[in-house]
């Protein structure tokens, strides 16, 4: 992260007070995004206990195996770092520290991907205490990006944005080439491009695999003529890219590629049209909807218009029907409208934008037509 | 995967039946290993709900999202497949599947790595049902495996021992490189000789990273002389290869780095001599601690001895003190000791063993010295 130290500190003082306006008694965090978010710590979560323990009033704890108590000791700004050792249970530890942080009787909000594992411990450890998640407080604080975040986002946007170039050179030359393979070039492209990674499972749906929208890749050969839905991203920094192109590599698609193409164009300029602070997500979920459904297609759309994006690939605001929160300056989400005919073919396209002060500025920037 | 579709049917069953004589209700999964071990299903976890309802009598019944509907009816063995729309809230869809499979106030078993976002709206949707961890079920039967899996895992270990020859054959051209570029070799390693991807972040640990057991990998420089922990794994056919070996680089370690080197390769061994059917893993773990212990490292051994290997590259069984199960033919675990020594260096290895009828097989198979 470029972000510097204090921010992670500024983070979880801004957590504590929210906390503290809700009534809630702390947070209990494994290593997820939100430790990230809060203590710059990027571990994978693995079997044993790794737990932060943020009360609303008080300093921070960690509980964490004694093989990482050296690591956590050196890289975090958080100073109590308590450690168990592999022989030990450490629900009494858990149960210990609660009491000393008066979290042991409250209501604490527990990392939405916690795994059961540690939550059905926190259950034994802590039978008074009742749970909630922890979206419910550092949700609104993620939701906004801040300057680093907004830049690493940028960053990595302009990776995908080559990728995009280096496909279209590509052009003809990708027929015949597996999905896998085609992947595996745009993921190379991803990292000489400076990303680090990806941010999700590439995806390559030619032809009909195209109508999956989660499908990855597969052995099929691409053919001429035909649409290919590329979905990928790369991490700079931490912070992901995502964006969808639709491209047809040699040959010419049929009319029926082309119209839907062009629909799905449409619906995604009418989406990115919508976004201003004040409107909700569900309004723009319906700008680009209402153009799917007035081309006859509203069936096709099986899915939400778009997400947020920050640590998570996925993450508030969601833009679907029905979510009526507001949209304010700084969040940043996908607009993704797409077309699926089952057996046939499928179109997506996918841009992040961020919500400015009286409008939104999209992240990519490459040509959204199916040419190459 | 290379087993056959009937596979994973057959070990419905066998979990089926396990839960009727423990008298649970029935299993809820979501993307994890389980469900690649029950339904062949490989996709990552992700906010949207996603769960596969096992009853322990009557068919399994999958509720997934719209958009991956068409993906699961074609891959899956299961055939009732029954989707949820993004606009529409999956909680009642939840409470009336648990119903109609008479789980809705029973005992349950859901995933260990379950995430809080899902097993908080079961508890919602099933206020009285309660709930405990899959693996009280499937523990027992993913913890032997079988012949397929044996043969992933025999070619998964394979190619991280080709890499641990390209290690050894690179000697003193890796002095210079920086961890991270070091980290990078391996990994083009480990798919040029057929795997796919890594197992877990590659750890390369040179000189005092090398006493932080899981240090990833930094821009520290790799100098003659000293002891880099190199511990990695790639895939083949989903499942894992894990293993360490300790290597010095160019130059000649100092006295004590051979006298550490040579104590934990005596460990390992002393562990991998004590492995076979009815010796408890708390045995296996107390006769590599002995060697370290007589040796006068003891408290520089801050980790259990081992770890069981299979779709999880960490699962049952544990080689820990106090775990007292008894081995059994077909596990799969590490012998991995080690000592380190906090500003100085550490020192590991590790190799994967198969209980067999009267002993054990390593699955890796290159020296264990520290000399390229």
């Amino acid at each position: 992260m470029t972000a510097d130290p204090d921010t992670f500190e500024r983070r979880a003082a801004a957590a504590r007070e929210r906390l503290r306006e809700r009534g809630d008694d702390g947070l209990v965090l494994f290593p997820s995004r939100n430790l990230r978010y809060l203590a710059d710590h990027g571990e994978e979560p693995a079997e044993r206990h790794f737990l932060l323990f943020v009360p609303a009033d008080g300093e921070p704890v960690f509980l964490v195996p004694e093989l990482s108590g050296e690591q956590v000791r050196e890289a975090s700004w958080v100073t109590d770092v308590r450690t168990w050792g592999d022989a030990e249970d450490p629900v009494p530890r858990i149960a210990d520290i609660a009491a000393e942080l008066g979290m042991d009787a409250g209501h604490l909000l527990v990392d939405d991907t916690m795994w059961a594992l540690f939550t059905q411990d926190l259950r034994t450890a802590l039978p008074e205490a009742t749970f909630g998640l922890a979206s419910e407080v550092l949700g609104d604080l993620r939701v906004r990006k801040d300057d680093a975040e907004l830049d690493a986002m940028e960053r990595a946007a302009a990776v995908a944005d080559e990728t995009v170039r280096d496909l279209r050179e590509l052009g003809d030359g990708a027929v015949g080439l597996t999905e896998a393979e085609l992947a595996a070039e745009i993921e190379d492209s991803l990292e000489r491009h400076g990303g680090t990674g990806v941010s999700f499972d590439t995806i390559v749906g030619a032809g009909p695999n195209g109508a999956k929208p989660h499908h990855h890749h597969s052995d099929r050969e691409i053919r001429p003529g035909e649409p290919v839905v590329l979905d990928f991203g790369t991490r700079v920094d931490g912070y992901p890219s995502d964006q969808t192109r639709t491209l047809v590599f040699g040959g010419e698609p049929d009319e029926q590629v082309r119209e839907v193409h062009e629909v799905v164009q449409e619906a995604q300029q009418a989406g990115v049209d919508a976004v201003e602070p004040g409107v909700t997500a569900a309004a723009v979920d319906a700008a680009a909807r209402e153009v799917i459904e007035a081309a006859d297609y509203g069936d096709e759309f099986i899915h939400r218009t778009g997400h947020g994006v920050g640590l998570d690939v996925h993450e508030a605001p969601y833009i679907v029907a029905g979510n009526e929160r507001e949209l304010e300056p700084g969040m940043v989400f996908s607009v993704e409208p797409g077309i699926y005919l089952p057996g046939e073919f499928g179109v997506r396209i996918e841009d992040l934008v961020v919500v400015t002060e009286d409008g939104c500025a999209r992240l990519n920037h490459t040509d959204r037509g199916w040419e190459c």
